[in-house]
């Protein structure tokens, strides 16, 4: 198997996503001018870090000028101002100059809190993802969103601010827990779903190769993701408008999430699959969309071991009243008005402002989950 | 006297800066559409806040949707993570969203805290500039730089954010420490050093009258100032080349502010005014720009109650050793080598990456502050 290459064309932010097999290996030449010769301090967690960091620096010492390593502890909780405080004084204490390169190397949790660190370090340093997990490579290492967790919510803290390059090495998916290969695996269904119909109808036959972790299937699904995100972002970097499709089933799924508290017996890739099953049964409730595509959107989610409405969700369920009310303060809504990705089929979705709520809680208190 | 108003031409960021007495009256028909039908907070400290807010307040209520404070201590020791996370969760527990309008109603601290919150919250809300220092008033709320100090030294945190609006209210400065007045007239005597020999001599005539708070002088140095910095911002938004010139004083003058440890004896300005007396030095010294120019730039600062080298800092001083190794931790510091703005003469200087370390050893050694 041989690397793909695309790349986000964002101007004078524009930068390369290489995915392939045994990446981490040979970062130091991938990444070229971008390392070579820098002081690089990689990012990482106490769960990746033992998997692979070894192969990363040995790939990175010989370019580097210093290389250095900030690990922090796994998990959503690293998601906090706290650990942002505690990373930045960190990483200063090693001393740095703007010439810097960060290296996010972990899941979106690490792409997330390591992004908005170099965001926010010297007012901006250079900064390349490597994400470790199928959620971050085909999602949140691609298009800028970076952040850090709330009191009152997730992501409410951050920034857009776009990696110089990004590195998905397949083969670390080998070590990945198959459910959080599983919870990756929605987001990798989202771009059939949201505008690839022929998307959907490959991931239909080739999924259980995909989650079985087939080298070619991997390839094609994580390019064909990758490449979708960045023709939106390049669209609508901060989200003014069309980047909004790729919150299909978010509005539900961060409901689920806040129900849940975040304390990891719901998965984000769960709560988005379930919060996609409802998106399209409120739009075949509101007429919009014929019942077989939700259904098949249904029976492909759950025959991919992945919840597909309230019923099969691992934690997060709730009344319609709880659900509603969360709905209410996502950060997509504005004056009050809630903002729904509905779909008129598979692969034809679009973004409504103006879904009555009523209608919502009709959805949400029928709960089905059956075909 | 009436207002003036100025442009800081940034394509899509483009905004405006609005000079005068008593614009805080005024303040919600000056925003315009910029806070009308919105919901607004306004962000100030416990000095400035019971002086000022009402009427801030009375101005803004009848255009907001919404009105509400976040007062936070007054000191420099609020410009941090700490402080920065609990506004943000503050905030946040108002309840938001994107359409909010953050205004920073204070000093210099209160512009970078606010403006840094503003660029974080939901990865970036409006905010608008209301300084009431004139150190913020002349420099630090026009340009977007915003941020938090760092346990490894100050602004090493933030992010390039700018306002959408900035009112620069000069009768506010009635209530200022004088110390804090002149300390802020270090910033504009910069002006006339870095690039305007003409505002120099005009300062030399008039700088007395503008202390007193004389409405037209205050006016005339104000603009002349804003503009200045307008025009090089504009010119370098994200300080790669001249906006560097911005520092001309700084370099020596952090190393100042970092020996006397941010406590509040050695204010800002005050560093600054004993840096740029240091500059002309080291310029002198390197055959670049006459004594009488030095002897000038020295006088004008002692004549107007500031420092103009270490013999006169209040606090700070210390071994050209100890002040040595502060420099090189500058955040401008590139690969070890310092950076210093130096003078060709009065209302000309340059941006010098090269100078030999013996020779800055010498001058601060040397550390005369007599004519």
């Amino acid at each position: 198997m041989t690397q793909t290459q695309l790349t986000v064309g964002l101007g004078d932010r524009a930068y390369d996503i290489t995915i392939g097999p045994g990446l981490i290996d040979q970062a130091g030449s991938l990444l070229g001018e971008i390392a070579a010769g820098r002081h690089i301090i990689i990012v990482s967690d106490d769960h990746v870090a033992p998997l692979h960091m070894q192969r990363l620096c040995d790939s990175l010492s010989p370019v580097a000028r210093q290389l250095d390593q900030c690990v922090v502890a796994a998990g959503e909780s690293s998601k906090s101002m706290a650990v942002l405080a505690q990373l930045l004084d960190d990483i200063l204490a090693i001393g740095i100059d703007r010439s810097v390169l960060l290296i996010a190397f972990g899941g979106g949790v690490i792409g997330d809190l390591a992004g908005f660190a170099a965001a926010s370090l010297l007012r901006g340093v250079d900064f390349v993802q490597i994400p470790t997990s199928l959620l971050a490579q085909v999602d949140s290492s691609v298009g800028g969103k970076t952040g850090v967790n709330a009191k009152a919510g997730k992501n409410l803290i951050g920034a857009f601010y776009q990696p110089r390059a990004v590195l998905a090495d397949t083969s670390l998916l080998a070590t990945l827990p198959a459910r959080e290969l599983r919870a990756g695996y929605a987001e990798v269904v989202k771009y059939g779903l949201l505008g690839d119909a022929g998307f959907f109808d490959w991931l239909e036959t080739h999924g259980d190769q995909l989650l079985a972790l087939a080298p070619d299937a991997l390839q094609h699904a994580i390019h064909t993701s990758c490449s979708a995100k960045a023709r939106i972002v390049e669209a609508d970097e901060r989200e003014a408008g069309t980047r909004a499709l790729l919150n299909l089933g978010h509005t539900f799924g961060h409901a689920f999430e806040a129900v849940a508290n975040y304390d990891g017996r719901l998965l984000h890739g769960e709560a988005v699959a379930a919060g996609m099953g409802l998106a399209f049964d409120l739009s075949v409730e509101l007429g919009l969309c014929p019942q077989q595509d939700a259904d098949r959107c249904k029976h492909h989610l759950r025959h991919s071991g992945l919840p597909s409405g309230q019923k099969s969700l691992p934690a997060g369920n709730a009344s319609a009243e709880i659900l509603l009310a969360h709905m209410k303060h996502d950060k997509k809504t504005r004056n009050g008005v809630m903002h729904f990705v509905l779909a008129r089929s598979i692969g034809d979705t679009f973004v409504h402002g103006e879904v009555p709520e009523q209608i919502v809680t009709a959805v949400l208190e029928r709960g089905y989950d059956a075909v």
